[in-house]
């Protein structure tokens, strides 16, 4: 009856880009009505390589929301939440943390990769180093199966799942579910300069937000083949952005396809099909420029959205965090309110001969 | 006209002993008029090295209550609280976490020595190896300025120290005071057998609930000086267990010297130092055991106390967090609810100006 729960989000360090919409936000809007979709608006997690700049972090928790909503997220179908928001998600952290070693976070390849990225060297801020275990929290606080992830994220969820099964063999039972990664079959999208990465901070993006003259500039200075200088020169597609820009975004697959033989065989200018694509582009991003747009003329809407799907997120996340809490038989102050006068005495008298055996 | 405020605890993982009462008890209840005294109940930090036995670590919050009002801790004037009800203390740890490198983690004096004689080796939890940024985190959540520590966890209030100063340096202002540690003039008490440390796991402890019988075996058995055989003996008074207990619980210091004296010349024998230091133990003990039956009888005051204490510490905890996350700028959600529209275009507006310059 009840539909799976799907756990995905964002740092919120920069309004978002085509690659979000290619790599994440297609799939979400895809999977709102089948699926329970939770999106973390992650200020928290942004702040783990941003510390020296909370006000960034904070000043893009309304770019990333208005990103959602322009697009078209529905915040009736998908809950919107702020990370910062749900103090549950960083308590089961501080839980998790203790079930997992510091050598077995070094080990997780994502996070080597992303301390070579961002040249931390020894000098990792330690929150950087235990995020494995706040995105376990995240997920699980949720009680998601399905985490839609990038190929390269994909062993954050096994770290997930070895949490959860060491958190269930402690409280000897399934008091957590593990998840499910999908990894989507299209790939990251690249940069308009053809890097591996389309990032804000690499200067390739074309975000979701673009003018008609951002597109168009952005377009024609796209990475094609260097080799192919004359239109009647045989052109590569292998590593050809505008290709797999289309690859990505046009629907018209037998058309690419045709386009693709002809680029290859010599004939058909880098011109042509940069005109393709823009038309593509402007018509994909000009809706979602205008709604942002009339979106950002009513704030106070945007923030309700948000208000509101953290309440919801609050509830979710405190239940789950309880749950954990008391499965793990954790000292509860609440039960033992109603506890009886008799129930108390027996523990005490218990506790008292226990002492010598332990 | 506010006191200054004192953050003290102790991890629930067995009752409280002489050990406690001679390091920190005793310190604690002189302070608890000149001080706002916080005692914490820290059940998630026993966590980090006993995650494998959380029932243990649930069980003693009764166990160290207990301890606390029956030596005289007052809940009107010292506020007992649970850590694991405290949110605030999770979100301001991985707010910190952020702020500590794994390297300065690992470089902590404390940390060092205590992984080596739990043995953990490379496999640490990361729970334990970030505990001196959940401990920072329980001093400035209290506001503290004033943490009795024993000698070796001073580095861990250095540590605490340089993580306010990043936070204040982030936030622009001394939102957090720097704490300063007291370091007990009397030292760690030794266990009945000599070894330096009394713990409930080395079997060497007098526990402050022991029955007068064990009161009696454990001075009997206590480690004196194995070359005093013969009554007219000199004996050696350094490393003698029964002197230096002597030192810490006998109000009659001159007696201690004389009787120090007399047992290096020769001619006082090991009984009659056992005998002394045994009547002044049964005495010390004796009201505490008592009161401590007595109290144990009422369970639901006990936990009525922590309650109590704990919703106040939870106003208190919160409010810093607020107050930090706020001075750092993080996203509210609350102040931006009655935020005019006008103000929040203003905002949007600059959002967008500001994407490019970043």
């Amino acid at each position: 009856m009840s539909k799976p729960v799907i756990l995905t989000g964002d740092r919120t360090t920069g309004p978002l880009h085509l690659g979000h919409y290619a790599g994440s936000l297609s799939t979400r809007l895809r999977l709102q009505d089948s699926h329970a979709q939770f999106l973390l608006l992650a200020d928290m997690q942004a702040l783990t390589d941003n510390a020296h700049d909370p006000a960034k972090v904070s000043r893009n928790v309304l770019e990333v929301a208005l990103d959602y909503l322009a697009v078209g997220i529905d915040p009736a179908r998908t809950t919107i939440c702020l990370q910062s928001h749900l103090p549950a998600l960083a308590e089961l952290t501080m839980l998790y943390l203790n079930f997992v070693t510091v050598a077995r976070l070094e080990r997780n390849p994502t996070i080597k990769d992303e301390i070579e990225a961002r040249g931390f060297g020894r000098n990792i801020p330690a929150g950087f180093l235990c995020y494995p275990a706040a995105q376990a929290a995240d997920i699980t606080a949720f009680r998601a199966t399905v985490v839609p992830v990038g190929a390269d994220q994909a062993p954050l969820i096994e770290q997930t799942n070895e949490i959860v099964r060491r958190i269930n063999a402690a409280a000897g039972r399934a008091v957590l579910p593990e998840a499910r990664a999908i990894i989507p079959k299209a790939g990251r999208l690249p940069g308009v300069d053809g890097k591996a990465k389309m990032s804000k901070s690499g200067g390739n993006a074309i975000r979701l937000s673009a003018s008609p003259d951002e597109i168009r500039a952005a377009v024609r200075a796209m990475f094609t083949d260097p080799g192919h200088l004359r239109v009647e020169d045989p052109g590569r597609v292998d590593g050809n952005v505008v290709f797999t820009y289309l690859d990505a975004f046009d629907e018209n697959a037998e058309g690419v396809a045709e386009l693709k033989a002809r680029y290859t065989r010599g004939g058909l200018g880098d011109g042509a099909i940069k005109r393709r694509l823009e038309d593509i582009l402007q018509a994909l991003i000009a809706p979602i420029r205008e709604e942002r747009a009339r979106l950002a003329k009513d704030p106070g809407h945007v923030l309700g959205v948000i208000r509101e799907g953290t309440e919801r997120a609050l509830t979710k996340t405190e239940a789950t965090k309880r749950e954990v809490f008391n499965a793990l038989g954790l000292f509860r102050l609440d039960r033992r309110k109603p506890a009886g006068r008799e129930e108390a005495l027996t523990e005490l008298a218990r506790l008292g001969q226990e002492f010598d055996a332990t």
